[in-house]
């Protein structure tokens, strides 16, 4: 199956870019029954994902695993598609891993491991949840107490050395050191207990890991027998200002989850759009699509269904549809979000007491 | 009181330089009732001590910590100088910790952390019971189960930067960085529960983390209030061949703890001594007892009494002992060493089961 991606027309300059900087496969699914993010080019690259796509079809074991960083009570959409990516796998026979990157916050962010533990306990594991996480079929662990990856960390630093280490990173500081090879011991974790291939849906910032975890995987095939992780790598949600990314620099730019909807419908009225100067020129020209942040939350995170998110498209490129419209969509449609979100925590927030978090 | 050295004459040379190059303070020792090595000169500098003394004379809170690396079933006389130096603070009110390096071990090393735990249970923290060490009154842990230890690591990694660790230990490799940084946290480590005082003994190889802890203890003082840990180094073991150190690689040079009492008294006969060319000279010129390496066995570990040191000393010097005299000492000694070292070492395995582990 190919990626349809009728919206965006072409994959911008930027994605281009690291796809060669990066030497990642640019993503032409062959996964069965993608998912949204996957059908509209949102996911656009992966990283060594034919094991993964071999045991979906052949249901052998593998996994899935991504981070959580507990520093404030707040995630945004990127985080969103992680979830939708893991929730994916995990409904074709993927064993789920979220692990809580709680030394992370803790080093770099001043967060106390204590806080960090109860923001991820009373926010950040029910958001996953209410995005669409499957408890019961997931593994949950904090960095500080598994000891099994922090010796594994320690393990491969030997393993790497300074020069290696900065031209994949760019800086050799010891901060930088220890968080990059505990997230790559959190990486391999899975298949400490039986090697399998897995895939890792990150944000593009985060592939330098996935190519040091596949480094050492060869560095230690004798001892381990890993299999070399797959990034899986989704754009950044645009920035309701049409910059690359949303930024907390920037409050106009960014949708917060949760946020108040009321809020959220405000940003996006005030969003750059796609209109034309007037009306008449836009009933004549239509709308420039690929610029109107509205339509690309509705594409990323809003509208499930194909056919409805085609009309959408048809309408407003022609000019049958104005961009108040199309911002009314997606007011109506993030009030819905939001508020599917909070209910769904405040279910999920039930389920905590019952999870099992490995040591 | 000062320091006695009626033995080494001087401080050799290489002592001086590393003085100088490290900014150690030399030992001139205010501790009550100093025990031989700090009477002899075999520990011969110190950094930062004050705060140990003055919680000594003042029965407040201290602790002194070492380390053990589990890799083989061997130890040697640097051990057992270390061994000494924590009792001596041990009866003088100190807390005594002693962690098992088996991070280190695994990751250098390439012995697994199993068999490093089976080492260190079965022989190395047997030894230092054997040697001295005060199993009630001692807190033993494995780095790899402590994870207060690891986490502590990792905080300090965003504290110093790559120049910082390059100008301490002369190399970023990640390896280097990560066991650092855990070695750092471990002499840190009893203060997590209450700040105190603390000395840890150790060659001076190990100061550059002793200069890093005492940096991070700066940096982390709003949060912590740690007391900045004092070094307390003693010389090396000479090599019976003459030579700074004793080494693997020329197995002749070399006691291992424990050792074959014969074979350990076969090397001593074919030691470095101090025995003129002739009886005639000898008894005319005496010997040069800073040469002879049975002598230093003597004085370093193996005679207890000053009186009776002092007495082989004169003798020695004067020219009327002769060598094979002094070696009929130091193998009678060492005979006698081995053998007690044997039996509290079988002794000190039956405490084991009963020893608690923190994690």
């Amino acid at each position: 199956m190919k990626i349809i991606d009728p919206y965006g027309s072409e994959l911008p300059e930027d994605y281009h870019k690291l796809i060669n900087d990066f030497g990642l496969e640019p993503f032409t699914t062959k996964l069965p029954r993608p998912n949204k993010l996957m059908r509209r080019g949102v996911v656009f690259a992966s990283r060594g994902l034919e094991p993964v796509i071999k045991a979906i079809k052949q249901k052998k074991k593998f996994y899935v695993l991504s981070g959580i960083m507990p520093t404030s009570e707040k995630i945004h959409f990127g985080n969103r598609s992680v979830v939708e990516n893991i929730k994916y796998f995990q409904d074709r026979g993927g064993k789920a891993f979220v692990l809580v990157a709680d030394l992370e916050a803790a080093a770099a962010r001043g967060i106390d491991l204590k806080t960090a533990k109860k923001n991820a306990l009373e926010f950040h594991i029910p958001a996953y949840i209410a995005l669409g996480l499957n408890p019961r079929k997931t593994t949950f662990y904090f960095q500080s107490e598994n000891t099994k990856v922090t010796n594994l960390a320690y393990e491969f630093s030997k393993k790497v050395t300074h020069n290696e280490f900065r031209a994949i990173y760019g800086s050799t500081d010891p901060g930088k050191i220890m968080s990059a090879l505990t997230q790559v011991a959190d990486i391999l974790y899975p298949q400490l207990e039986e090697p399998m291939p897995g895939v890792i849906p990150v944000g593009i910032d985060q592939d330098p890991h996935i190519r040091l975890a596949r480094d050492l995987v060869k560095r230690t095939r004798q001892k381990y027998g890993f299999f070399s992780p797959a990034g899986f790598y989704h754009k950044y949600t645009p920035s309701l200002d049409g910059s690359l990314k949303m930024s907390k620099s920037r409050p106009e730019s960014l949708l917060e989850l949760p946020e108040d909807a009321r809020e959220a419908c405000r940003k996006i009225r005030k969003a750059l759009s796609g209109g034309r100067k007037t009306l008449a020129e836009h009933r004549k020209l239509g709308a420039i699509v690929e610029n109107d942040m509205a339509f690309e939350l509705l594409k990323q995170h809003l509208i499930e269904d194909d056919k409805k998110l085609n009309k959408i498209y048809r309408d407003y490129k022609t000019g049958k549809m104005l961009t108040k419209e199309v911002k009314d969509i997606a007011c109506k449609e993030i009030t819905k979000f939001m508020s599917k979100l909070e209910k769904g925590m405040q279910r999920a927030r039930k389920l905590i007491p019952k999870l099992k978090f490995v040591r």
